[in-house]
Parts: structure tokens; sequence; C-alpha cells
């Protein structure tokens, strides 16, 4: 295996992490030799692993390897761990899988070239290069973490590569890059009002009792803005004596929870009353300064996804330096679309893994259960829903390999529809697959015994997470109608 | 309020409940004076609570006033408590919210006329009848329980009446009765490989590691029996020196971790020579009997359902008296249809329930949230989502009622095709509503902050718990073909 | 069947109309003795025919004969009929079932009980037992034609019941009643712009060509009005010398080709400075009135229905006597809004018919065929489909049941909701279980050897003709968060 | 525009036809030069036109140009001839264009590089490329004609290029790819019982009369075999004095009512006796000979597809000389299993096209209508419509480039899976996507007045021609169980 050669050599490197910033170890942190030819044609698309050109399939191959010797038959292991009441500390097994992941090259794949492209920091693959082993990632829930390409660190990643200073990327894109920390991304607030959480469960009218307790009316309940339009955040962010103190509510702050988690990647309002583009801006918040309250962590369903977890968060009063802001004030919104650039499409391609591992468990069940005398396997309405996932999973997998193919070689903003696409396409797909899954295998499909739970908890999550559906849905109708006259 | 004075009545015989066996009390045990007249038209549909006959009318309002001031209210307190460390000891609010519920008559209202024709131990409604009420307590989770017509008591204390001894009842059936024990029902079977739970989580062909650790090839997995049939039982009862002894490995036993569990309602096979359908027994199993193993909780989605949650147990060597035999070797099979008579159609009437709560949460949702500078009610997609949804529940409703209506008038078995109906139905139907409702809340619909979350799941197992969507899609399938030539 | 003799008397009126205005007539008009008996519950839903009143359910035992004996038999004569050359002139076998049809009292059964309380000219039956009735003629399309009861005739005459002056039921209400003459409705306006129909067939941006060469720019086209909202239409009315002077362009004028049609309700505008709802009237229009001009017979897909057809109609300086409009000038929508009242439901009412007929045959059809060596019966996906079809047709029709239930009881404003509700469900209710059966039969059924083409396309169409999809969904959801908070 | 020059001489040879098996010739009929070099990539698909190699694109701009100056604007005529009296006679316009396509090398483009690898007949474009092709192409109803690629003709040309014997091709192949004859292909029959076609038209038990009539009792109807089982082919071919002789009922014969129809690629039943593949032949029969009895034009919904049509055909006594057989006796399975080769997937190809058509006409009449004050384009249900229409498309057009472009590389084998795919999978795409396009436009939608119907009437017949929805299902899932362990 001597295409290997240089990336095991990058691993130590990594090992040993005090040369990563000089010149040389810039050019090899586990970049691919010879991957994404500058000659890559602009419109053909590689719909399977066999056209990848040589060094990226023979990391395709490789990471294929390393899933089934090494992450598949851990995976209860992980469960019962994630089951356990250690739950919250990380699992040893995880951390030593990430060792071996570095040694092998299988790390830090997810920069993508045009962000990092002297492959200074990751692999150099392009985002169709890596839509092929993201979704082999996507098979297994404790994958991505431990080669080290989960969110919401890549997001982070990619962020302080992009925007951060010298100094930002010396203290906190290092220990990232070398999975040595883990960060978050307090973006989303509650804007509730008073009466709802957790005070009152039911603003429906039903508890009129809730209500009053709260303090509030029904009739007067003012409308709520909905955080799904990022222009709503209300978090402040004022200066103080040379500092930045940071004032807020924040959910669903994936990560939050877990001990290694060292940088918080907040947004906040700087200036109410500039453009309303210009008000935000983005801090890098150690997460030891005082004032982060974690109030709780929330659930999806009923699933707690530790050791990171999604945390509901008061910030209060919180200090940080100046040096800590990310380009400058006002420069909030420029960031949050950079960051969420090629990242907005990897859990689209981690789906399609969800996906085509759900419909592998779902055939391996049909074939070794039989019902009122009949194999599963020769019913017909199995059948149809293998046929019709298959056929779903296909369509959508092409749809996001066009979209990564379309963004390295026409840019976002050309692919700006096609990312609309897959985002208003892939969760739902998924959604259903998965339910299929589950339904084939009966209540223990809904167990923790087998990953479809959780899949279909991050399914459904996804149908919201990265916006809603129907904001989806509604960009990709105007930008038709637009565009294709 | 003249008409509750007996229901008040009945309800201080529960206090002091010494004298419950006396033939008055047997008379009165919340029952509801004049319902169901005997006249009751063969054909007419009563499709909404104006049309009941004026007791129940009054014990539906007198239930609608009970949840709107005493239910609704606390369920922020009691969903804390179920989210808390303290979620597998009962919550003392639930135990006071019985009582008051029993004061008021609200109490057994499950128990059909056609099971307990003299009213000696409920409210002796018909099955519409009923159907109206149940769906009113199946807008909140907490709500059966409280009025002690929750699963799986409901089936048990029915079992009881119809087929248990008069000492089995005095036994058994007074205290649950009372809301002062609670049962489960052990029938369902894991009935997997070797290889597949614990020891390995995926038997998917993508670990073959996991397989052979296990000591088990995938070339050679012996096809399973899928436990939606239940003819494929294989517990074991045998005789031993006057008592039964029981082994089997049974799961998803709801109730069973509720440490007021006192009955374990078990279904098991006497004699593997016997016809297929006089192969299986049940038996009366206190919980505390040596050898009741709970191995853990299942959960559905990551929930648990706490107090009584789901468990996976093993009964190893389980020695019960001969008495506690329910009608004797062999009847198990009777009785399993038996009890999923009437019973079989509440979590059809439940499910209307919760879709409705959905429904109205969704409403109160979208009218209070602005997103993208309008209000999220005037977004076309949203009107059509709550279209979609009241015309499905509507429908789906109808269905319901007419089901139980032809239970009462023409027989369970007359009403065959249309209860094999509803469970085709009603479950799907939920899921897909509440899902909408999820949809309108963002993230916070995923999270414990509404009963969203809870009730998806809910109507997600029910869609394999009562017998997966196939099989009644099946059995509407055959009946159609036949009755209908 | 001594209960059908009153039911004969009136026929043999019908048969010397002579006497129809007279006083004794007006009573017997094929009313049923004994049908709504004013005590008739207001909550209790009638959802089988065996629940209806006695000479209700006599009449619709002998519909159902009627059916089978006389209707049933004839269908491949009258589809032959309706695809040969002569399919403009009507068949004389309809003549000659209408004859035998109002010998047994099987005539003018749809005009309510509400319109005609004193069943001067209908069967007076609530809508609750038409709906039972007009399912049964609704599983064939010729059916509704041979009891009188066919669209747009019904709508009319209930019009002229309703509104019309004494002379005017005389000229025109008493051929109609008794099948003597025929009738259409001219209300829907293409509204399009110069260049579209029929000078350019596609103004989509793809025929420059086309559109330059009816003198029209693409930039320029004007915005156009949906004929959906009635307030759009232009046909003008205008007063001279004591007549009212037509003109306009009017499409989808259903039975205006029928040689019997002898009587066009037109609908324009009289006064366009008038208040919105004002500015329209309703007028009688002889067709052999000069001036009326069939463009073209209208196809849906490429059914004629002939002999009726849909006409493209222009109306030309086409004058009437001042005598002849309805109610008086501006009373358009007040007529529009009456007309469409009971009437509306009806179309719903057949859909359950035709879904019916629908699943029959598609019964009849999997049981007597085999592909790959096994029944169609047996094949799961068939048997999904029968399942589906069926619960979604019992469901429809009880939706159907009660919206035509709260229109007896509650009436029409009360219903509101419901109507939309069926109106909403009923159309693509049917359009999917006709599909079903189509995808059944193979390319036969998609031929005329099968009414499933016709009954499919006519589900289509009514998914637009009573209003589009979109238009219900919306009514729905906005009286769903008005009515229910 | 020089590249185009080898093809307009290619066109004046056409013209000119005696040349046309000259060994130049050959080589010249149509061909692109440079198209599909040796070295296309194995893995690589291209996915929008701007990919194609620069001879191709060339070619698809001249075809695209040819619909937009010469196809569209005639479509409105082209439509007004198959709605008139004449429509049974091909319209000169067609004519007309033919020949100016054929001037323009827009000719024969469908015959697939590996059935002609010489590029002797045709333009020797792989698949993937004709693809994007016979997209365009499937925008107008008329174009496929025009261009000389329309089925039939299409694949009775592939037959004879791949079996033919040199005289079948001098006599039948040359005159098809001149476009001087028309062909039709006879394979499915009806098989149907005596009562049923045309005695009776509803056996579903509704009318014992028909069934009475037509001397056949319900309860012993045999059981027929589904023509989707090509096995079950029944019509007969006898050895008699040196000339086959055929007997047999066949229907759904497209194009076989063209006057223009000089050949008939009959499929018939020589040996009963043999091995069930090794049964049938296939003959060439002139149109013209005695005993071709076509009993009536079949319609889709109304609709005829005159000239061309969809015949039910007696086939009696029809004498053929021995030398018409292809390949052999016994051979018909292998003929009609490549028949279907390429050709099997150019229905869906057409099929993306009407679906891009549908939505370019959605567009363009929801951005000129208003409803309810509102224009379409800005309601929320509608941009949810051509959101998932768009989103649809797509995934289909990439599945379908997939297919054509694995049976590039890999071979038609190797296509199995994506090929079943895509039947499964474009028309019920198509289906839905012209449906929603017909629902914006209203009644108009269902009129002649657009192509919309009968693109409907095309794709929902394509649910069932090329094999019904639930044989492609089967066949996916079988291949997906298998394939994919």
């Amino acid at each position: 295996m001597p295409a290997s050669k240089p990336l095991r050599r990058s691993y130590h490197m990594w090992a040993g992490s005090q040369s990563l910033l000089s010149p040389k170890g810039r050019r090899s942190y586990s970049s691919v030799p010879g991957a994404s030819p500058a000659h890559a044609s602009k419109t053909a698309l590689v719909i399977s692993p066999e056209g990848l050109s040589s060094p990226v399939r023979e990391l395709y191959d490789r990471l294929q390897r390393f899933m089934e010797q090494r992450v598949y038959p851990v995976e209860p292991e992980l469960q019962r761990h994630q089951a356990s009441a250690d739950r919250w500390s990380p699992s040893p097994l995880i951390e030593d899988l990430k060792e071996k992941a570095k040694a092998e090259g299988l790390w830090n794949l997810f920069l993508p070239l045009e962000t990092d492209p002297e492959k200074k920091y990751g692999a150099g693959l392009t985002n169709m290069e890596y839509a092929h082993l993201c979704e082999v990632m996507g098979t297994s829930l404790y994958a991505p973490e431990i080669f080290n390409c989960s969110a919401p660190d890549t997001g982070n990643m990619e962020l302080l590569v992009r925007y951060g200073t010298e100094e930002q990327k010396a203290h906190w894109l290092i220990p990232l890059l070398e999975g040595k920390a883990r960060s978050c991304f307090a973006m989303t607030e509650p804007q509730v009002p008073c009466w709802a959480i957790p005070t009152c469960w039911a603003p429906c009218g039903l508890c009129p009792q809730g209500m009053q307790a709260a303090g509030s009316s029904n009739q007067n309940v003012p409308t709520q803005v909905a955080s799904s339009d990022a222009t709503n955040i209300e978090a402040s962010i004022r200066e103080e004596d040379g500092f930045y103190v940071l004032n807020g509510h924040k959910w669903w702050i994936s990560g939050i929870l877990d001990p290694r988690c060292q940088l918080c990647v907040f947004m906040g309002k700087t200036d109410p009353q500039a453009l309303s583009h210009r008000q935000h801006s983005v801090l890098l918040v150690p997460m030891d300064t005082p004032g982060i309250k974690v109030i709780r962590p929330l659930t999806v369903y009923g699933l707690e996804d530790a050791p990171g977890g999604h945390g509901e968060v008061r910030f209060e009063h919180v200090r940080v330096p100046r040096e800590n802001i990310v380009l400058g004030p006002g420069r909030g919104f420029e960031i949050a679309q950079g960051r969420l650039g090629p990242g907005r499409i990897h859990h689209c391609m981690r789906l399609i893994g969800f996906s085509e591992r759900a419909l592998a468990l779902m055939k391996a069940r049909v074939k070794s259960r039989v019902a009122f005398g009949k194999p599963l396997v020769e019913q017909g309405t199995v059948l149809a829903d293998i046929a019709q996932s298959r056929v779903e999973i296909e369509q959508a997998r092409l749809l996001v390999l066009k979209a990564a193919h379309l963004m390295d070689v026409a840019g976002n903003k050309a692919a700006a529809l096609d990312i609309a696409m897959i985002k208003m396409v892939a969760p739902s797909m998924a959604y259903r697959v998965i339910d299929r899954a589950i339904q084939a295998f009966g209540a223990a499909g809904l167990s923790n015994d087998y990953p479809l739970a959780q899949f279909f908890a991050w399914a459904r999550a996804l149908r919201l997470a990265d916006g809603p559906d129907e904001v989806h849905r509604a960009t990709v109708a105007k930008m038709e109608l637009k565009q294709r006259p």
C-alpha cells in the first residue's frame, strides 16, 4: 500500500503536533497526493467510487476497510456506552479509534480543496470526492467523529481556516484539527414568550390556568419570530473595558455538553442600529469563561446524543477579550453564510449513508424472518418497500453528487439551486427509507438494539435543523421560476 | 350537578373498598344511570358528543372540565417528573388526581357494557359512548391513568371480569379496579438468533467480525419467526408438583417496571403437541415471584415511558400455584382473542385524541409565529397542512365511531372488518398529523417541551404494537374480497 | 310492493303532464310517503341503507334492483352508442329507461326536502337519505340521467324551484322535471389573452414565433384572472328596448350540445359599477335564441361526454325578454350561492359510487387473472391496494354522509366546513381509487371497454370543476382556524 | 456551421436512397463525426448538454433550434389536424418537417452505437448522448416522428438492423430509415373470456344478465393470464405449403391504423411443445396481406392518437412467405429481449421531456394568473408544487442518464437494475408532474388546448405499456436483494 505512506507520515506529524505550523507540515496535512487534478472535467459526474481518481479511490477503499474492520464490530459496545450512566463522558474506545484513523490517514477528510487549496489542513478533496467518502462515514452514527469529520467541529474548523487570524488558528484550530478539543456553535435562540418554557407546556388555549399562573394571557401573546429566519438573533454583544460582554439565551447547541468541548463559536448582535445584515458578529468563547450556564440537555424524541448533547444555555455577562472576534464587528452574517458553504451539504451526504445502512439492515431482516408461514422477503409489500427505498436513495444520491460537483466546478453560488434541492430532498427521503426499515424490524426497530431509531431521529431533526423543509422548498421554487424562463 | 351524586357515592365506596364485593356495591361501580338505553338504534351513529344520551353527555362534560381544570395545567409538572431522576417512581400528583377523578365518578369508564352488562365493575358505557370519552382522555399522555383507563390494565381487568374465578377477581381484579395496583401483559418474545442481541448489533452483512465473535455465520442464520404471528410464542409452562413452572424470554412488557405493578398476565405454551390454537395458556403471576428478571427497559426512539416502561424480561423457573391459571390449560388463545376485544380499539380512540391535541397545538403555534416577515398562519403550505390534518382526523374519527358502534349493535365478529380498518388507518393517520405539528414547531416540537414527540413515538409504536400495518392491511383486503362480492 | 303504489300513480301523472300544476299533483310529485319523519334525530347519522326509514329503504331497494336489472346490463350498449357516429343524438335506450324509472317512482329523487318542503316537485328526501341513493346512481355513468338526477339539470331545477316565478316554473321547470327538456349553466369564462387560444398553443416562452404571429409579446402579457374566482365573470348583460342583450365568451358549458337542451341559465354582469357582489344577474335563455354560437366541444383528456358535451360558446347580441331575469338585476351571486347549496355535494355522493364500482371491478379482475404463475389476488401489493381503496372509500363516505346530515339538521351554513371537507376529499379519493383499479386492469382499464377511464376523467375534472382542490383546502384551513379555537 | 456539412450530404443520400446500401453510404448515415470517442470514461456521467462532446453538442443545439423554430410554433396546427375529421390521414406538415429535419441531419438519431457500431444506419450516438437529445424531442408530442425517432418504428428498425437478413433489410429497413414507411409491433393479446369484450362490459358480478346473455356464468369464469407476462402469447403460427399461416387476436397495436404502415412485426407461437422460451417466433408481415382485420381503434381515456392509433386486430389465416421469419423458428423471445434493449429506455427519456414541458407550461401559467387577488405564483402551495416537480424531474433525469451510461459502458445486462429503476420511476414521476401542471391550468389543462392531457395519458399508459409498475418494482427488489448483499 505505497500510496498511504505519506499519509502515515502526516499522521506522525499529528502525533507530534509542534511541527504543525511549519511550512512543510502545512503542505502535507493528510492531503491526498494526486487528488482532484486541475483538469477535472467541468461536466462529468463521478457516480460511483470506481470512477474516483486512483489516490482518492485508494482512500475510499481504506475507509471502507476501516469501517468493516474497526467500526461496525464495535458499534454494540459504543451503543452500550451511550446507553449507560457514563454516557456523558466520551467513550475511550472512540479516542482509540481516532488515533487509529489518524494513523491510516483517514483524518480531516472534510476540508474542501476550495477552502484549503494548498492542502495545509486537510485532505484536499473536492466536494464530489468527499461526498463518496462522507456517505460511507454516514453509515455509522459513530464514524464521523472517529475520522474528525463530525459536525459542528467541521463547520467551525472551516470557519477558522477561512476567517481566523494566525493567532486564532494556532489557539483554536490546531487542537480541533488534531481531535484534541471539540467545539460548538451557538446561534439558535428559543425566542419564546415568558409563559412558554418551562412554565407552560401547552400554549394552545387548552390550559388557561397555566397561562394565568405565568402572568400572561392568551389574548395578548406577542407574535414570535421563527428562528429559521436568522436575522432574528437577539443575543447581545456589548463592548466594555476592552472586552466583549455576551448575554443571551441559546438552545440546540449541539456538542456543548461534551467535557472535551473547549470552544463555543457564538453569534450575537453588536449593533442593533446597523443595517440588518451588519448587526451581528461572531466571537470565539472559551468554554471555561464564567457565565456560560447549561440549563439542560434537550432531547430529540427521547434521545440525548450523549456525550455532546444538545444544550439549552444561558450566557450571562460572559466576558471575552476583544481579539476573540472573528473578522470584526458586523461580519457575523458573512461568516455564517461562509460557514454553511460546503458544510451545508455534509448532512445530506451522511443521510445517504444512513439510508443505505437502513436498507441493508432491512434486507438482512426480511431474509431471516418468517411471518404467517411465509418469509418476509417473499411478501409483495415488503419487496415494494425495498424497491421504493432503493430508487429513492439512488436518485437522492445522484442529486447530492451533482450538487457537490457543481460546487466544485462552478462555485457555491451557481450550485445554489442544487444545494437547496438536496436539502429539500435528502432528509425526507431518509425519513421514509429508515421508517420502512423500522417497520420491517417491528418494535425492535424502535429500540436501541439497532441504529435505526437514532438514524430516524437525526433524519427528522434535519428536516428542521438546516432550515425547515418549507424554506428549502420555497427557495427551489423561486430559483426555478427565476433561473429557467 | 345532581346527576353526579350517585357517582360521588360510588367514589366513597372506592375509598372504603371493603364493601366492594357486596351486591349493592357491584351494581354501582361508577355506572352511569340511564346510559345506553336498550332501544339504542341499531343503525344510527352518534357522531358528536352533543348526540350522546343525557347522562353520558353529562359525564363527557365533566370529563372535559376535569381535563381543563386539573390535567392540562399540571402537564408541565408531570413532564418534569418524567424527565427527572425520580421518574421510575410514580408521580404523587398522579395519585392525587386519581383520587379526584374517582371522586367525580370519572373512573373505570372503559369497561364495556357487553363485558359488564350489570355494570358491576364499570360505568357501563357502550363502545361508541366510550369512544367519545376515550378520545378526550387521549389528548393528554397522562390522562388515561388518572381515570384508571390506561393500557395494559384495562385489558387485564377486562380479562379478569370475563374469565377470572371469583377468587382471582377478589385477589387481582379489585386492586386494579381501585387503582391500587398495576399490571402487565407478557406475550411478545424476541425470538432472535443467538448472534443478534446484545452480542451483535448489526446482522446486516456489514460486520462479519461481529458475527464470528458471536460464533455464528451469516450463511447459516436460521430464519426467525415474527412475533406479530402469535402462534409463535415459545415460552414454556410446565406442571411440576402442583405448580406451574414458567421459563421464557419476553420483551416489550409495558408497565413491568412500575413499582406498583403486582400482576403479570403471562402467556406461554403448556402443550407443544396440541393443535396449534390449543397449545397456549394464560397464568396470573405475582410480580414478587422469584425468577422474574427484568434485563433492561427498552426505549421507543429514546423514550422510556417511565415509570411503567417497556421491559425485556427473563422468566427463569418462575413457580406459580395451579389455581393461577385462567380458564384452564390450552385456553390461551381464546383468552387472548377476548382480551383484544373492545380493548383493541381503545388505542385507536386515543390516537384521535393525540391528533386533535397535536392539531390544536399546531394552530396555536402558527398563529403566534412570524417567519420571513409573514405570520406562519398566512403561509399557504401551513394552511394546506392544517386542512389535510383536519380532514384526516375527521375521517378517521368517523371510522372509529362506526367500528365501535358496530361492535355495540352487531358484535365484535360482525365488526371485524371495521376494526381492522381503523387499526390500519388510525396509527398512520396520527403519525402524519403529529409530524406536521412537529414541523410547525421546529426543533422545539422534537423536544420534551411539548407532548408532540411522545405522541409521535406512541403513534409510531402503534403502527406495530397492535399488529403491524401490513397485517391489518392484509386482513382488510381479505375480508373485502370475501364479504363484498 | 304496496308502498310503491302512490309512486306508480305519480308516474302516470308524469305521463300526462297537464295535471302537473294542479294542487293535488303538486303534492305527490314522486314524494315518498313517510320519509324523513320530523322527529329525525339531530345528531345520529344513518351510516348504511339498513338504517333508512322504511319507505326510503324500500325506495333504495327498488333503485338497487333497477340498477341491477335494467342499467348495468345495458351499459355496453350505451357505451357503444357513445362511441359511435350517432353519439351526439341521445340514445333511445336512455329515453326508454327514463320512462321505466318514472313508472317505478325512481324520479326526481334529488330535490331536497328543505328546498321543496311540501314535496310538490320531488321525492322529498333529506340530503342524508339522498346521499345513500345518489351513491348507487353514481355506480353507473348513465344512471343519473335515467332517474332525472343528473347535473346540470338538477341544479337548474332547484334554482327554478327556489327563485323562479310561477311563469318561469311553468315554462321551464315542468319540462325539466318531466325529463322532456334538458338545460345547461353558462358561468365559466376562458379569460385568456388574445395570443393564447387557439392562435397559440404554448404560452410558455418556448414558442416566440407563435407569440409574434399573434401580435403579442411575452413581456407584456397581462396577468389573467382565474375563473375559480367567480367575481371575475365578465360577460355583459345590457338592457335595450325592454330586452336584455347578452355578450360574452363562455366555456365548459356541460350539456349545451345535447339536442334536447332548451334552456341556458346564463350569468353575466349587469352593473359593473355596483358593489362586487351586486354586479351580476342570472337570465333564462332559450337555446333557440339567435346569437348562441357553439365554437367547439371541449374534451376531458380525449373524452367528449356526448351527447351533452362541454361547449365553448360565444354569445353575440343574444336578446331575451326582461321577464327572463331570475329574481332581478344584481341578484346573480345570491342565486349562484343558492344553486350550489345541496347540489354542491351531489358530485361527492356520486364519486363514492364511482369508487365503489371501480373497486368492485378491480376485485373481479384480480380474482380472474394470473400473472407470473400467481393469481393477481394473491399478490401482496394488489391486496394492499384493495385495502387502501376500501379504507379511503369508507372514510370519505362517512364524511359525505356527515356533511349531508349536518345540512339537514343544522343548515347549509353550519355545514360549511364539512361541505368544504368533502369537496377537498372526495374527488382526489376517487382519483386514487379508480387509478388503482385501472392499474389492475392493465391497458384495458384505459380503454372504453370498462367505465374506469370515464370515471377517472370525471374524478379528475371534479378536482377542478366545483372549485379546485386548493380553494377547498384553503377554506377548510381558514374555518378550522376560526371555528375551533 | 461546418460540422453539419457531412450530415447535409447524408441527407441527400437519403433523398436518393439507391445508394443506401453502398459501403460508403453505410458509413455516413447521419453519423456524427467524432461522437463518442473510444476513450469515453467508464464512470463519469455527463449530466448536462454542456458536457457533451463538441459534435454531439452541436447536434443538440441544432435540435433545440429546430424545436424552437419549426416544431413548437406549429403545434397548434398539428393539434388541430389531430382533432379534425382528417385525423386518420397523416398531416402533410409532418411530412414537410421530416424532410427539413433530414436536411439538417436530425434524423435517425436513436440507433445506438452498440447496435450500429459502424454508424451505417444512424447517428452513432451512445445511449447517454441520445438521452440528452431524446429528452428534447420528448418536449413535443409531434417531435419524435419528425426526426424519425418514434416508437414503434425505432424498435422495429433496431430489430431489423440486429437480426434481419440483407434481403429483409433492403425490403423493410430502408423505407423505415428513410421515413417512407411506418410499422407496428403485434405482441399483446387481450386473452379475455368470451363474455368479456365486447359482449359484456362489466365482469364484476354486478350484471348477471350480461353474463347470461353471453352464455357464460360468473361462477365458472376461467382465470385469465395477464399479458404483462409475455410467455402467455397464444397467437398461432403454422407452417403450410411453404408459408406461415398466422391466426390470433392482438390489441394495443400502436401505429397500425396509419395508412403509411407497411410492416407488422408479429409475434406468435410456432411450437407449443417446445420449452417455454423456444415456443415463439417473429414474422415480418406486409400490411396488405389478406386476413389482417382491424376491429377498432382503442382509446386511452378518450384519446385516439391518430393517425397511428392503437388497434385491436384479428389475424385470420394470414399467409406470409417463409423467408419472412426473423432469425428462425423459436427465436421469438431472444428477439423480443433484444428489441427491448436500448429502445426500452427511450420512453423514459421522453418522459423527462414531457415533464420539463409540463413544468415550463405550469410556470408560464402561474405567472400570468391571478386568483383571489393574488398571483398564483405567490401562493405557497403552487410554489411547493413547482419545487416538488423540479426535484422529481431532476432526480429522475439523473437516474435515466445513469442507466443510459451504464448501458454504454457496462452493457445492457449490467445495467438491468438501473433500467428497471427508471421504468419504475419515470412514468409515475411524469404522471405526478403533469398532473400538477394540469391542476394549475384548471379545466383548460384537461382540454386539447395544451399538450398536458395527452402527455398525461401517455405517462399513464406507460405505467402499464412497458410492463406495469408492479413488475418493475418486483424486479428492482429482487435484484437489490441479490446484487447487494
